[in-house]
């Protein structure tokens, strides 16, 4: 069985049971009913739940023996106490994947928790079982219309390129908030909680093969088998970006370890092997979603050598630091750019790069053939494009980006301006595929992991 | 005569001439006499241009000593060329302040440039004028209604307690931009340019004294006495945070050379020396944003010790690792505080700190309860409060607030969820001046700063 197929009733099901359902909406057996409702999932829904008869008017049923036909999927969200039944009657239903929500497990850091989950192991291994949680928020898989979570948001996030997956609920859910507001929508989302026999390795080899998913995010507390989950990063990134967020120093690792039962352990170790393997880290959630976003609508620069034009010489300068501090080098231009960019940009003003736009501004002509000059010069691998957004001044979006695909350049932007203004540059500019940011550093940083999984992909 | 008297004219004139006003819309000659009409200016506005009547129904001048009345400040927008006959003509005008708008000097590296600069700080410095500039995009005082800059929008800002000297216009508009969309007013907005004869130094001077201002923010490329700067910023940072940018490393120092004429210098040299004359360095634009918010909202707290209430494990790992690499301590709450937080929290969840709210959430009474035991421990100096905003299940916002403030605790939050909903729990808590976060960095790098000049404070 390839792993597509193993994964297949996880993340494709064609009917879900809530073990655990519930009619109180503050419940989060309710919760999970109503995500799967509200996501349009197209089928079977079976709740769960023996002292009641219909939940969101659907019909509930005792146990999950009890349902008449196939069960592809279970949610499971019945305090600790119950979970061994609960689980057991799954593997007897022939269920192929199960979504532990409650917790109690290993992160309590009691015996009774891990040697209950060690159990869970063994029948989810012995009935082949695929198992995410316990302890998580639940799974989104967008393509499938499915909401496998007590999230109802998550109901309307946008099907798309991107998969996460986080051992944090919270995580998972502000890069899902922030990327949705960004218009960039999900292959899956999924918390994996304490990993109870689905690791970070084995989504990884099946995210690999996934065909819908193009990008792959990481969040990280701590993980068993690190030296596993390196070989195969190393395999996948040839196919795929992973970018990963490793959080948990020493200091927090107490909390690390109450959370999803993680040993953070020490995080420069994590960090040069991650890099190592050819994986893009992050160093907070904005860079985390800055960098997905850039993934979704650039392809990795050829090479290190940026450019900068630029209406602004304060964010440039702050550009140049944050680039070169990145591992990028300053572009030279080639002599035949630099003559022609004299010809048109005046003196006294930075020409050689980054270029200076403030006095040609005005002129839309001008404007272009500076761009064009910059993004067509073979010592320039990439270009970020620095302006306050005016909309009765508009920048020429289209000739950059058509110029820049052209060239195979990179270009990523930062605009400038009043929160309502900036919304429309950024459409403007997101409508030919250039990633906005609204501060120099944003867009630097964007642009240096893209460049850093370019000159990996070389190798 | 005392600073505020040195810089009245210059900051509260009665009049204002702008010269090289111009009828062209695209011309910030035409820009400026907009930004003074718009900005609602209540003392006489005198465009001077020979060639013009009228400019926006205002009385044109041929040059500045034709103008009948006394004139306060001068805006110089001539080409480089013209600009030491205006200036001339400016001191014989009697004027008390001039921002010159105007390029062409120290930056260019010329040795011409150079010497007009100091021509015209010959003539500044004998003739009592403060000159802002050159190479600025000038400076704002909402309190005078007074937008002295090219930057129409600028017109809008509010009033408020915030100071922001900047020596690029482009880094000057990104954190009033941001600022003004938290709803944040400001004393003063003043980018200093080249700097003729005001210097960081004088206006630290000024500021500190200036009754508006509350807040100084920095932005530094460089600096040419440092040794002066970190004097008087030593005395400053007794009455006032002065929060600090220092951008330009060794590879940007041509650009920064070619933006105001500055040597950008040894960051690590800066950055140490800043700090030990008290003032609060930041990273980015973000951060640098981000505090200036919590600096509005929030007194800093008496010590480094945090605490996290928090709906999200995930988040409050995070926020713990970035408060410890900031120098703050995880507090340890008192015997009392534990066994009174064991009889309402849950076991098997974190309850020791952070403090894990995510099964008491739909419970308000415990919710509030939970809050006050940590708000009122004496082990606690500051609160990171951290959730995901559901406006169905509203967070005790008051209660927080009055709590914090009878026990003297300082609080941030940190709030997850799609824009408009944040949104919504931003008003909410901002209300109360909870300043909010939307994400767990952004809230703990604010804190951070807050504790830093807190801990100054103590000193």
């Amino acid at each position: 069985m390839n792993i597509l197929e193993e994964f297949r009733k996880l993340f494709y099901p064609k009917s879900v049971a809530i073990i655990g359902a519930s009619n109180n909406p503050l419940k989060m057996g309710f919760q999970c009913v109503k995500s799967l409702v509200e996501s349009g999932f197209q089928g079977e829904i079976y709740p769960v739940n023996p002292s009641t008869d219909k939940i969101l008017g659907l019909k509930c049923y005792p146990n999950i023996l009890s349902i008449p036909g196939e069960v592809d999927l279970a949610i499971i969200v019945v305090p600790v106490a119950g979970i061994l039944q609960a689980f057991r009657e799954c593997a007897l239903k022939g269920v192929g994947g199960v979504v532990i929500i409650t917790g109690g497990f290993k992160e309590t850091g009691r015996k009774e928790g891990l040697k209950l989950q060690e159990e869970l192991k063994k029948i989810a291994d012995k009935a082949g079982i695929k198992v995410i949680g316990p302890n998580t928020f639940g799974m989104v898989n967008p393509h499938a219309n499915l909401n496998a979570s007590f999230t109802i948001p998550f109901s309307y996030l946008k099907k798309g390129e991107v998969a996460i997956v986080g051992q944090s609920g919270g995580v998972c859910h502000i890069l899902a908030f922030q990327l949705h507001d960004e218009e960039i929508g999900f292959s899956k989302i999924i918390g994996v909680g304490n990993r109870c026999n689905v690791e970070f390795a084995d989504l990884l080899e099946y995210l690999a093969e996934d065909s819908e998913t193009r990008i792959i995010a990481l969040h990280i507390e701590g993980v068993e088998d690190a030296r596993r989950l390196m070989k195969v990063a190393r395999e996948v990134v040839r196919k795929k970006p992973i970018i990963v967020y490793k959080v948990g120093v020493e200091e927090s690792s107490k909390a690390v370890y109450s959370h999803t039962g993680s040993l953070a352990g020490k995080s420069e170790i994590y960090s040069s092997a991650f890099k190592q393997a050819g994986m893009i880290l992050v160093g907070d959630c904005v860079e985390f979603t800055d960098t997905i976003k850039a993934f979704c609508f650039q392809k990795p620069p050829k090479g290190r050598r940026f450019a900068i034009v630029s209406k602004e010489a304060g964010p440039s300068i702050i550009t140049i630091d944050t680039c070169i501090k990145g591992g990028l080098t300053l572009a030279e231009f080639s002599e035949k750019t630099i003559r022609k960019i004299e010809e048109i940009v005046p003196p006294y003003t930075i020409r050689s790069n980054p270029v200076d736009l403030a006095f040609i501004l005005a002129d839309y002509e001008k404007h272009v053939e500076v761009l064009k000059l910059v993004l067509s010069d073979e010592n320039v691998d990439s270009m970020v494009y620095i302006n306050i957004y005016n909309p009765e001044l508009k920048p020429p979006v289209e000739e950059i980006s058509r110029t820049a695909k052209e060239n195979d350049k990179t270009v990523v932007a930062c605009l400038i301006g009043f929160k309502d203004i900036q919304t429309l540059g950024k459409k403007e500019f997101e409508k030919y595929h250039i990633p906005t940011y609204p501060t120099p550093e944003r867009a630097a940083k964007a642009l240096i992991n893209l460049t850093k999984y370019g000159e990996k992909l070389k190798k």
